[in-house]
């Protein structure tokens, strides 16, 4: 029997359907490419390929030497632009507005084949220390009012190369889904006197069946109203509202966490293809009481369909607690 | 240069970003399998495979004779269903309830192979009136609030079945994206006097570079903040809030527009997974001034990425104007 399950962050309403589970192929087709070379002359991320990328690197004030762990660059074909117009004008009965912002590519590593589950030490805390430079330079540029941080993993989640990699869009106003889960959060907060997500955290925390990773500073959980199989949470126990708020010691351990989530994802749906975002206040809530920053990761495992796209709910046809146990036990398989 | 469009009837806002259709690999690969069977035993729609359905044959209410040209039949892996608890309760802090509602799988065609394109009169005459009976039935079925007809086309789009069908699912509230949809069409025909669709439709007729069809009864569309690549709507000129009132001469003239408009997108992008939904209003509004429905079709050509997730601003990497002109003159490459 299915159910319907309203997300407290969003406030948006989710079908839960595991019978819809037992239908043929209900899950994509996915697996690890064994084949991939350590490192692909093709490749515009690939060292050695500098080259390729002369007339992005010219412009760009964030050059890397030799010997690089990450590297960041402006995306060549950038969804938004800082020489855009920012005004809003109509076109007729319309709305419209330049695409103005910024768009950035982070290059996780020097190899072509590794990614996040795989890296050493070195390379997941140089990830996460890149992230962080990227949303702070970014949150801090003139008229910026939010910025993104994502990865879609996967050809199937979006992403265009193999090359490990992130990306970061700055916008000039505050999309609809952040203004819309900003202005809940207030809602919540102005009801309850707590911050939502300190409450849900606290909450699950008690609770357990959602709960699969706990670490000193961070936990990792499944939504109660995941919208799709294996979407979590992965929400740092202190409270603060923006990313930049992160210290030096929960960021090494952010990678950490990061890494043994995304491995436990990888062994348990089998390399599926996923998009991760970095869920951060806009900057003019950046120390607000009620906004708490947090990592989604959300498997592209299964697809949208018509329903969704007219009525706005999706149908998550895994029970929430049935992938946070599996997500639970991955480790001891493992180990 | 890209830039921000406003979807009139939704309010949402989308980045309509061309210069990203020049990145490798962003369109999914797709391609029509030529080896498809007219018949195959395994598939539980064809004709033949009755055994196969014998269970909820033996629960519905709608058995086609042998013969048939369409087939209504409960789906066997529901997400609502009419013996689920309808009340809505609290799971510690969070909100949820019971997924009751209806879900029924319209089998469009006794043959395996074939697709809405390739169909004669008779048989896409039918599928329309099928739609229209299952849409009728579903509406005036005790507590139901709202009816989604929707039909995924090709595994990417969430079909797990390759013979021709669609679907509907009648629910028991108004899901979140029709309801901001329908208060939307109030408040701006409050301001205007005027029913949102029939003023852009009366526009776009006007101004001419979004419209590729126009028959009598109907005219197709791309809309301006197109959400992904050829996406488009089929329009009827007739102010209707409900496709309950779709008379007999529309309804073929519809089978005849839906036809074509998805023959021109098989040639022009060819034959891309897409998702279409029956956008039309809720019972409550079914005789509303302000609502207009209307077909949506949906190519499934992107996918999701991490920025949309957290921002809820899809990316749109080709020009409206540009899909138009491509599905207007896709006609002329075929005679």
């Amino acid at each position: 029997m299915s159910e319907l399950r309203q997300d407290r962050l969003s406030g948006e309403w989710v079908i839960v359907a595991p019978e819809r589970g037992a239908r043929p192929r209900q899950l994509k087709e996915h697996g690890h490419d064994a084949a991939t070379p350590a490192h692909d002359p093709n490749c515009p991320f690939c060292p050695g390929s500098e080259a390729m990328l002369t007339e992005i690197l010219a412009e760009s004030p964030t050059q890397t030497p030799p010997g690089w762990l990450t590297r960041i660059l402006p995306n060549r074909f950038p969804a938004l632009s800082p020489d855009a117009p920012a005004e809003s004008r109509t076109e007729g009965i319309y709305g419209a507005a330049g695409g103005r912002g910024l768009h950035q590519v982070i290059v996780e590593s020097p190899r072509h084949d590794t990614d996040l589950p795989f890296m050493n030490d070195e390379s997941i805390t140089a990830v996460v220390a890149a992230w962080q430079r990227v949303h702070g330079e970014m949150i801090a540029a003139p008229g910026v009012e939010a910025v993104f941080l994502f990865r879609n993993r996967g050809l199937k989640a979006g992403a265009s190369l193999r090359h490990p990699h992130s990306q970061a869009i700055a916008t000039h106003f505050v999309p609809p889904r952040l203004a819309a889960r900003e202005a809940r959060a207030r809602t919540l907060y102005n009801e309850t006197g707590r911050c939502p997500l300190c409450e849900i955290l606290e909450f699950e925390l008690g609770e357990g069946s959602r709960v699969f990773l706990e670490s000193e500073h961070f936990a990792a959980m499944v939504p109660f109203a995941a919208t799709c199989p294996f979407e979590f949470l992965i929400v740092p126990r202190r409270h603060a509202a923006c990313f930049s708020a992160v210290t030096k010691e929960e960021a090494a351990e952010l990678g950490e966490v990061l890494r043994e989530t995304l491995r436990r994802l990888y062994d348990v749906a089998g390399d599926p293809p996923y998009n991760l975002a970095l869920e951060t206040a806009s900057r003019g809530e950046a120390n607000s009481p009620c906004q708490h920053w947090h990592l989604r990761i959300a498997p592209d495992i299964t697809t949208p369909n018509g329903f969704d796209l007219a009525a706005g709910m999706p149908v998550n046809p895994r029970l929430p607690e049935a992938d946070t146990e599996a997500l639970r036990t991955a480790t001891t398989k493992r180990n």
